[in-house]
């Protein structure tokens, strides 16, 4: 039996109860923290909250050797952890496919997701929101500045009057985290006066939301990670008054966007 | 005080730890399950997994009344519930910032949604998704049908080769709830041989998936409430072997979305 277990955003209480009960129910708990990790809690504090030795894998250990973890899910409960959701990348998709086929049971236990958050914190309406895009430091991506894709997806969304998140490029085996200021830079190099919301430590208990023109979100300090950013769209009037609230937005930047 | 949570997706066992602490912390509960509900669990079992009367509103109780809510919230820490994540309908966030500008503490706890499960249990990439609609009953949108601005959002999002969550009507009050075969079926009259994944009772301990041509998935019966359909854009190879393994569409299907 292998079960995947989302971890949720922040913290070892971020989890679902149904989450904590089938953890203290498996035999074993191997988690990769690579795709992105808890802010809020170490590997130990998850292991002793949860009363279980956590065994944690790097990359190439879940994508080029998933056959041990297989092996003991013929046998045992297999609990995988990620943060977040735990179907979020394809590598895990990969893996709940590769079970499937060797005739073990799966079974997937939803965690919260940095999108949810996003909507949740800034007022955003969830259905309001366009295809979601990942902002990669230029060293990664090998050019200045922002992928051509990216720009293309947040064209593409505000041309229908969507709202973009964008996530922030994440290197978790090194500590790197893209920080919302540097993403407001590179952003504000094409949309100097276009209104961003950035999001910090979502899913903490005190999470930070701050909306301005990219140009101003760039020269602030958000504090510690995780951070990301939305771009929004058309406003309704209650998602203007939110980000006038819950942001701090200027008028006269909402005043452009609102419908 | 007011603290706003999410109750996730199914039964009293969705809700996160931390949700489940800030509920045993509140001196009153207030929910409505108007614009969703949990189909595994009834507000008596909620109200006795975590030991507090639950007061339930009706739309006009939160919409039209909600003073005695923040009034109450004023002196107490009052937590107010609802199914998935709390901030999906725009009433909420107008209940948050009424709270704010009475000078009223207010908290987030985030819930899971349906759109963090349409995209785990069918392995289709959450970063691949364009913008959600809801298909409404023809009775409630005037005619017969589905309303050209739902066929618009998925011609456009399949244009750019994304995915879109297509969220059934849900009226909660009368225990009427759209069935994923009457969707297709509506849908199919525009897409007979297009392919689509239901998802069915997702979140609980037995969720269905089926891909197969909508003309195919209407005349199925997928059980118990809730469902809700994707209609799929592009497929990454990860993608298809998913709906293969996962949801048993038919070779022939996934060879036209593939890329």
């Amino acid at each position: 039996m292998l079960t995947f277990i989302g971890l949720g955003l922040y913290d070892e209480r971020s989890i679902t109860v149904e989450g904590r009960e089938a953890l203290a129910d498996a035999d074993r708990a191997v988690a990769e923290f690579y795709t992105s990790h808890l802010v809020g809690a170490t590997v130990d504090d998850l292991a002793a909250y949860h009363d279980i030795d956590i065994e944690v894998r790097d990359r190439a250990g879940v994508e080029q050797h998933p056959d041990d973890v297989l092996d003991a899910a013929e046998d045992e409960h297999v609990a995988f952890l990620t943060a977040g959701d735990t179907m979020i990348s394809t590598t895990h998709v990969d893996l709940r496919l590769r079970a499937i086929e060797r005739g073990i049971d799966t079974r997937v236990i939803h965690g919260v997701t940095a999108q949810t958050a996003a909507s949740g914190l800034t007022g955003l309406q969830n259905y309001r929101f366009g295809k979601a895009v990942t902002l990669p430091f230029p060293y990664a991506h090998g050019a200045d500045g922002v992928p051509q894709s990216v720009v293309d997806s947040i064209e593409a969304n505000r041309e229908r009057g969507l709202h973009t998140v964008v996530y922030l490029d994440i290197k978790a085996d090194r500590d790197e985290y893209m920080t919302a200021d540097v993403a407001a830079e590179l952003l504000a190099a094409g949309w100097q006066d276009t209104l961003g919301v950035v999001v910090a430590r979502a899913g903490s208990p005190e999470p930070t939301v701050v909306a301005d023109r990219l140009s101003a979100l760039a020269a602030q300090d958000f504090g510690d990670p995780l951070h990301l950013l939305v771009i929004p769209g058309d406003l309704h009037h209650v998602e203007a008054d939110a980000l006038a609230t819950l942001g701090g937005a200027p008028d006269d930047v909402l005043e452009e966007s609102r419908i």
